[in-house]
C-alpha cells in the first residue's frame, strides 16, 4: 500500500507498523518532505495545521492516531477526543472515530485496532476507484471539465474522489480537458492538484477561481466535479470556499455539477447544510502570502474554508454505493437508508 | 493636484512639469516607492507592466505620456501608437489619445498638449466627485457592501468610481461595511483597496474572491459595486477577472449590481461585449506569487485578466451624465447620443 510506483498511487498518509508517515501538504509542490508521528497528539497537528488534508485523508489519519494511542497507553478517550476536535467540518473525521471507538468500547487491543485503521483506509481507496468508474460514465465522450480545490491521491488513501473520476475520465476517453480552480487562499488546486494532473500526464490548466464564469461562457466545460466534506441528509454539500459559487454559475450556463464522494462523507444524521458548522480559519490566511504579510497592517480579513451548496444546485452525486441523480432527502434515503 | 493632505487625496499620478511622477502599484502596500517617466517609452512601459493601472489612470498616464513626447522632440505619431498598444482591453486609454490626437492633429505645442492632458485628469477627478454622490444616493442606509479590485484614488485622478460611491456612501452612512475581494491574481483589491479603506478608517474586511456567495447567502450584502475597463453600446461591461461571476451570484441572491464609470469608459462604437478584446496575460501570473514558483513545472495556465458583464445582470450604470437603470442600448443612448 506503500508504493509510489505509478503516479495515481501516491500515498501521503503511510503506517509504518509503530508510526505514521505523511507528506507534508504544505510543501508541495516545492519540496517532497515526509514526516513521522509517533503518538496521537502528532496526528491532531497534522490535521490542525493541514499537513494533512481532505476529508477522507483526515479520517484516514485520525483512525491511526487511534491506533497510535492504543500502542503508546495514551488515554483513549481523551486521545480520540482531542483527535476529534482538530477541525470541525468534515464528517470523515468523525465518522473514522466513532468506528475506532466501537472497536475500544468492544476492547479491542492496539493489533486489533490496527486492522480496523488498515480496512478504514483499504475501503476509502477500493470505494475512488469505484467511484471513478461510476462518476465518468455520467460524462459525454471529449468534454472538458472543472474541478476545485484537491480531491486526488493526496486527499485520500490513494486515487481520489472528484479526481478519481478525473482520472477514470480520461483513461475512457470522456475527458479531454481538465481546468483546476487555484483554490484560494490555500491554493490546494495550484499546488496539489495541478502536481498530481501534471505527473499523471493528464491535459490540465490552472485557473483564477474567478475565472470559471469566463470559462464556461464558451460552452465546452459540460462538468464541474467537485469532492465533499460533508454530506446532509437532504444532499446539501459542504466542501470548499468557492464550491457554493461554482455550482451557482454552473447552473447559469447549464453546466453540470456532480459531487463524488465515499459513504463516509454521508451524515444522515445531519438533516440540512444548515446544521452544518462551517470552519472559520485565521484572517492571516488571506493577509499573508509564504509568510510574507500582503495587506496593509490594520487590515482584517473574513475567512470562512467551507460553504455549503444547496442540494438543488448538484446534478448527480456519486458514492461507491452508486449515483444520486438530482439529489434530495428521497433520493438518499434510497442509497443511504 | 498633488497633495496628499487627506487621505481620500492619494494622487499615483503626479504631473511635475517636465516628468510624470507615479506611484509604484506593484510595490504596495509593502512599500511607496515613486519612479519618474521622462518621456513617453517609460509611460507605455508603465502601463504595460502594471506600475500604473486602473482604466482611467491608465487613460490619463498616457495623456502625460504624449506631452512628454511632444517635450521630448520624439515623433509623436509614433509614440500614441506605442502608448495606444500598451494595453488592450480599457478603452480610456484609446479615448485620451484620440482627444490628445485631436490636439497634435490641430498643431498644438507642447503647452497646450499639457493643458489638454491636466484637464483630462481634471475632468476625471470631477467626474468620480459627482458619480460618489449618484451612486451612493441609490443604496439604502445601513448597507453591506463588496466590490472587486481596485478602483479607488489610485486607479483614477483620485477618490475613485466604485470606490468613490463607497466613500460618498459610507460618509452619508448609506454603507455600514466593506467587503473587498482579493481579485487574483494581482491581488488589487487585497493590496490596493484594502490599502486605500484602511488608510480611511473605513470598515472593511478582505474575502477570497471564491467567498463572495458564501457572504452573500446571509443576506447583509445589498450591492456589489465595481468599475469597468470599458462599457459597450448595449451596457455589456469589461472588467477585472471575477466581475461576470459576481454579477451572476448577485443574481442569484438578489444582490443589486452597480457598474461606476466616468463616460471615458463608454464604448459606443462597440456594439457589444462580444466585440470588446479581454486581454490574456502570462500564466506565469498564476504559476508563481512574487517571484517564487508555486505550482509544479510543466503546469499551464489560462490567465485572461478581464471579462465581460452582460447588460442584464446590471442594475445600475452610474456615470458623471447620470445613472442608468437596467441598461439596454435604449437606455444607453439618452445619455450617450
Amino acid at each position: 500500500m506503500t508504493t509510489n510506483d505509478s503516479h495515481d498511487s501516491i500515498r501521503a498518509v503511510q503506517w509504518q507498523g509503530d508510526r505514521l508517515r505523511l507528506l507534508d501538504q504544505r510543501r508541495l509542490p516545492a519540496e517532497e518532505i515526509w514526516f513521522d508521528c509517533v503518538n496521537s497528539n502528532d496526528v491532531t497537528r497534522a490535521i490542525r495545521d493541514l499537513a494533512v488534508r481532505g476529508a477522507p485523508a483526515i479520517g484516514i489519519a485520525a483512525a491511526w492516531g487511534v491506533v497510535l494511542a492504543a500502542q503508546k497507553g495514551e488515554d483513549l478517550v481523551t486521545a480520540m477526543a482531542t483527535l476529534r476536535a482538530a477541525r470541525p467540518t468534515a464528517v470523515n473525521l468523525m465518522w473514522a472515530l466513532d468506528r475506532m471507538n466501537r472497536g475500544v468500547v468492544a476492547g479491542a487491543d492496539a493489533a486489533a485496532l490496527e486492522t480496523e485503521a488498515q480496512a478504514i483506509q483499504d475501503e476509502d481507496l477500493a470505494a475512488n476507484r469505484h467511484m471513478g468508474e461510476l462518476g465518468a460514465s455520467l460524462i459525454e465522450a471529449g468534454s472538458h471539465v472543472l474541478t476545485h480545490c484537491n480531491t486526488g491521491s493526496l486527499a485520500t488513501a490513494g486515487y481520489g474522489t472528484a479526481l478519481g473520476v478525473i482520472r477514470a475520465g480520461v483513461a475512457m476517453g470522456n475527458i479531454e480537458q481538465v481546468y483546476a480552480g487555484e483554490t484560494r487562499p490555500w491554493q490546494q488546486g495550484a499546488r496539489l492538484t495541478m502536481w498530481e494532473l501534471v505527473r499523471d500526464g493528464i491535459p490540465a490548466k490552472l485557473i483564477a477561481d474567478s475565472a470559471a464564469s469566463h470559462l464556461m461562457k464558451d460552452g465546452k466545460v459540460k462538468w464541474v466535479i467537485v469532492g465533499a466534506d460533508r454530506i446532509a441528509a437532504n444532499g446539501d454539500t459542504a466542501n470548499k470556499i468557492g464550491t457554493y459559487q461554482l455550482a451557482i454559475a454552473a447552473r447559469h450556463h447549464g453546466v453540470k455539477f456532480m459531487v463524488v464522494a465515499p459513504s463516509t462523507t454521508v451524515d444522515m444524521a445531519t438533516a440540512t447544510g444548515a446544521d452544518i458548522e462551517i470552519e472559520l480559519r485565521d484572517a492571516t490566511e488571506l493577509l499573508s502570502i509564504g509568510g510574507t504579510r500582503t495587506v496593509i497592517e490594520g487590515a482584517d480579513a473574513w475567512n470562512p474554508v467551507f460553504d455549503v451548496t444547496p442540494a438543488d444546485l448538484i446534478d448527480a452525486i456519486v458514492t461507491e454505493r452508486g449515483v444520486i441523480l438530482k439529489p434530495d432527502e428521497d433520493q438518499m434515503r434510497i442509497l443511504f437508508p
